[in-house]
């Protein structure tokens, strides 16, 4: 069938995606872990459709513009967290717009978000706010237990808003700093009066030590329905588990051990992830791709590459969620069914 | 006007772009060269437009689907060369069609693609093909002189194919080198009897040297339409002549010397082209750009940041022509005139 796909291309096994996604709510299950996925990954409903009927308790989205996307393709998708800091009249309309529609909770990290979504919600139905912990990745996030307590507060004393608990993102490696801290800043919140009713913390390549941060009530892992080249360097699958490649066709072999695809930054992305090279070439771990244009992929090998033009190649990406974004519709594939174009229809939704 | 501007959003300057195509356009019309503007960079056929009107012979795209979609959005749009290996069935059935409509011509470095194109053009009106040379980016091309040539002979022999000239992309600094191989491969092919009507060269950062490439008759610079910060690094602009800009809202200041932007690598994307951080904001050279996730950019700073939530930047990106593909719409402005949101025609078009 993937010769009559147009290259290059995003290729998804949809059976493959299933046993990713079942096999992290079997664990999440057995150690009494919510699951709201982050939909980043796939930006499909249908997807978010499976991992809902597999057990999840509702998605995660990093903007308003992807769960409206969301929510608008499939009527399963009613319950979202937004795991980011929503600032500006236009982004609080349009949130309290959604959150009309469906169960929407949003995350702050600040004093000023917490006042403009209080403003925002204050004649509304009232907004469940998290507060953002940092426990190392440095990014958005309170930086210690006592900030947490103060941002709970505030918001537990803010019109139209309801303090709904703790969310994290931690560094890949971070399961003890992610308990420390949320274990103090919930004992903080709890002693304060404050029931802490949601510790959410999140990312794939930690996702099977969830358990060892017990203070953590929800788990939500992106990039595990697809999985990358990311994910195997670290161990945490094997290429049989990535769900996601880009297919492409050997345009030019100007060299015995050089050959240019017609996939480059355009598809696969610049993002490395602290990795050498652009993606792995299935079956062929002698090749690596040192080079990306936008339309061009090189591929060199110490020897010959014994590739020929019009040759497809099969190339697992780094990172499975840009990639994602990068394609208006994906090529779904899955056994005993026809091959199917699936539109990502929360790509592309930057603002 | 900036402040109606839903963040993240992409902010061109039409006026800087106007300025930036005339002062090419007059160095090359000094030069007695041909410019076509290759289009990747922003997308747009009101952009090519102005690029035509100021005295462009045509376009240049990566992609066939870019070239419909440019043809599409504008009636000045008649003459396209594509500088890809065109393979596949499915391509060369969009080639010939698009061939129908307007003047298109092509590249190829390899015997497979002539064939290819000549089995698809053999009964249509013949298509006019340029040998890509290697001149040391080591991307596409030929690699001598003499496999110019033999291409060369392999092309004026195919029934319909028009042996069209020479094409390569230099790497940034191969003014001479493209000299020396252009130079020798048009004597050689000369000396047997075919004409080389055409030497096409391209790439912004050495185009105000294309001159010291006598033998260039053509040039395809892109990203001079909108300049980056990987010109400005290269010393060939100033960040006044930066048209492009990603406006973005700072949304938490988690620590007094980082705050976290809305602009991710899903609109600043990955690339660093050989830079450290990603992008430039304007007006605070004291800050950098050290981090990008998708929908947050990691401002820091050796001192405070003096950033507040809520507060607007304009960031230069590293390289302009990822970022125009990373939206849907760019928002326009110039002087005396309303601002204007652009569908940037030919985003996406990765097939």
């Amino acid at each position: 069938m993937a010769e009559a796909i147009s290259t290059p291309a995003v290729v998804v096994d949809i059976d493959v995606a299933a046993r990713n996604i079942g096999r992290f709510q079997a664990y999440a299950d057995a150690h009494g872990l919510r699951v709201r996925p982050h939909i980043k990954t796939h930006k499909l409903p249908a997807v978010a459709e499976m991992q809902l009927s597999a057990g999840a308790i509702g998605i995660t989205c990093q903007k308003i513009s992807e769960a409206e996307a969301m929510a608008a393709g499939s009527a399963a998708i009613r319950d979202v967290l937004l795991t980011y800091n929503i600032v500006g009249d236009d982004k609080l309309a349009a949130l309290r717009a959604l959150a009309g529609r469906i169960k929407v909770s949003v995350v702050a990290d600040n004093a000023i978000v917490v006042d403009g979504l209080s403003a925002a919600f204050a004649s509304a139905e009232p907004l469940t706010v998290l507060v953002e912990c940092n426990v190392g990745a440095d990014r958005c996030g309170v930086g210690a237990p006592e900030e947490a307590l103060a941002l709970a507060r505030r918001i537990a004393a803010a019109p139209g808003l309801v303090f709904g608990g703790l969310m994290t993102y931690p560094p890949a490696g971070g399961v003890a700093k992610t308990e420390a801290f949320m274990a103090a800043a919930k004992r903080l919140i709890e002693s304060a009066g404050m029931p802490v009713a949601c510790v959410s913390s999140g990312g794939t390549p930690d996702m099977m030590r969830a358990h060892e941060a017990p203070t953590t009530t929800e788990y939500r892992p992106g990039t595990y329905a697809y999985n990358d080249r990311s994910l195997v360097a670290r161990g945490a699958c094997g290429w049989e588990d990535c769900a996601l490649v880009v297919l492409t066709t050997v345009v030019s072999t100007p060299a015995p051990n050089r050959a240019i695809v017609d996939a480059g930054s355009k598809i696969l992305t610049s993002d490395l992830l602290g990795l050498s090279g652009y993606g792995h070439v299935l079956g062929r771990p002698d090749l690596a791709v040192d080079q990306l244009s936008e339309e061009h992929g090189r591929v060199v090998a110490s020897g010959p590459t014994r590739l020929q033009v019009g040759d497809r190649l099969r190339i697992v990406p780094n990172h499975a969620c840009v990639v994602s974004n990068m394609v208006d519709a994906v090529h779904v594939v899955r056994s005993g069914a026809a091959p199917a174009l699936w539109r990502v229809a929360a790509r592309g939704k930057v603002e």
